[in-house]
């Protein structure tokens, strides 16, 4: 409620073709004070991906020096490809009293989670594997690839229990909602509230 | 997910004339599946109230003899007047899997947390103590009257630290939507997932 309050973290996981793109993307169009934190990688652009603004893309040198300076608030090898969330960018904009929104893969989750442990995760669940083994096939990943990546998800979602929230991908529009509403929500929490200005405010003659 | 998990019971609290019953109808109104409990009261029904959908409207004589039978989950003597939740009604509702809608005063919100420490606990805050009092002047309640309630609400709020949540009702649709959030949003809380429908249908070949 004051712009003194320190900003909020949220982490949007998922396994890889849960459709958490889409949703954060739609989620950071709803919130316009909600900040997207942009991540470092080595994979190629994929089409309509912006330098910027979807990721930095940099190539494996100029991550490696990143990583020795300590740049990365979590760094993980993903399908070949490393992917790192800077450190700097994202405490400086929680202290600024900016809400941060962090679309990552649970490996990076649950890193992020062990330094930032007052952060809000949610899990985005495809609504069965079934499904997401489809949204792989239509992307037109191979059929070993696919195999690959259906192996790890379920050791993935095995980590579930370490989210906050679990919303499940069925209808798009219903998951973008509940996305939207878990926000909300946490914004509303008592131990968000800015107790000195509700004191000031309601407690004082 | 799943309809044998246990209903979740919210508890809307507020002072009076934060607007508290204007939001929980649209809540019930926006949410079909969140059940209102329906309270005893020995007060008169006010221009408009509906007996047994705002409340059971019973003399203090069928009050004392339910209290007397320990039916109520709570109860408590507000400006004169008793107050009373059905306890029995409350529990056969969450234990068939259905979400409950109390709206309290926050004396018997406290009570109610003792025995229902899982419940969602939500505090509507009006946008300040001088917009609080112009309702109740607005009302047309009696000076001394105003004075004695402005007393107690002062008191009230020091419990505000006991609530999950705080709405303040400065903009009703704002704060109908931030009351819709919380719903939502709790609605997908890891603690509330139906872990074996999940296990059954992603962790199992």
């Amino acid at each position: 409620m004051a712009v003194e309050q320190r900003g909020v973290l949220f982490v949007v996981s998922a396994p890889s073709g849960a459709g958490k793109t889409t949703l954060c993307k739609g989620l950071v169009a709803a919130v316009p004070d909600l900040h997207p934190s942009v991540s470092y990688t080595t994979r190629q652009p994929r089409p309509g991906e912006i330098p910027g603004q979807d990721y930095y893309f940099v190539d494996e040198a100029v991550f490696q020096a990143m990583a020795d300076r300590n740049d990365f608030a979590e760094s993980a090898r993903v399908y070949d490809q490393l992917y790192g969330t800077p450190r700097q960018a994202l405490t400086d904009m929680m202290e600024q009293g900016q809400d941060v929104l962090l679309e990552i893969d649970p490996t990076g989750a649950m890193q992020i989670k062990k330094k930032f442990s007052d952060g809000v995760y949610i899990y985005i669940l495809p609504p069965s594997i079934e499904a997401l083994k489809a949204r792989l096939t239509q992307r037109g990943d191979a059929p070993d690839e696919i195999q690959r990546r259906m192996q790890k998800i379920r050791q993935e979602i095995l980590s579930y229990r370490e989210y906050d929230y679990i919303v499940r991908n069925e209808n798009l529009a219903q998951a973008s909602q509940q996305l939207l509403a878990i926000v909300h929500a946490e914004r509303a929490k008592m131990k968000r509230i800015d107790i000195t200005w509700l004191e000031h405010n309601f407690l004082t003659e």
